[in-house]
């Protein structure tokens, strides 16, 4: 535990920088199908959300309903979906995701619906800029 | 919002009563094949967690992680998921699940994995002691 924070690899490949908050870094899923954030607390050793002490859960969960409703109100979406699961990658993160009832998944999760697809990179930075602006974050 | 609270009976038929937290009434979702519990908040109208007030996201946190804590201290689990979806039953209400590598869907999510295996009645009455027990339930 007194090793310094580093993001998980597929984390990184997976997702685009959006920035950093108190407690987590701030990240926008690669994946055009929903928008999706994920939020990574930044402290090594991380698995499950009781490995955080009080405060972080805490924390945790202000910066959860931060991102959600930067989500919703840039997205405009039907539904939020919120989960810390971690079967496959085991380094702490919570997806926070957009759903609409007309996705691609809708109604089930998101997960293991296929690959994902990659935006075009217009699109990438327009709704990072926005979430960025919407969550404050430098 | 002014409406009592009334459980969603969806929720109602698939999970058996555990006990009432400060915010949440605590479930055991009747799938023999997962450890999980689903905690819900006994506010009339929520949907979103954002639909809680800050208090009461805090409180929501607290009880997951007890919540968490109990099933893992339980269970033996290898990995915990946490999550608050409701793209089928609105009323917010959050799955905390315990998770093992040799479990009917693992790696991935359980949800959408074919039908509920319903509890022998003795297996259910077991483990909703033990919840009840650890997560100092009436």
């Amino acid at each position: 535990m007194s090793d310094a924070f580093t993001l998980d690899p597929r984390l990184e490949a997976e997702s685009f920088p959006l920035g950093r908050l108190e407690l987590c870094e701030a990240r926008l899923f690669n994946d055009a199908r929903f928008p999706w954030l994920i939020l990574v607390p930044a402290r090594a050793g991380l698995v499950e959300i009781i490995d955080l002490d009080a405060a972080g859960q805490q924390r945790l969960m202000m910066e959860v309903a931060l991102a959600a409703g930067a989500l919703r109100s840039a997205t405009r979406c039907h539904k939020l979906n919120v989960a810390a699961l971690g079967n496959q990658v085991r380094q702490l993160h919570v997806h926070v995701i957009a759903r609409f009832e007309t996705d691609a998944a809708w109604p089930n999760p998101v997960w293991g619906r296929g690959a994902r697809v990659p935006y075009a990179p217009p699109a990438a930075a327009q709704l990072a800029q926005q979430m960025r602006t919407a969550m404050e974050l430098r």
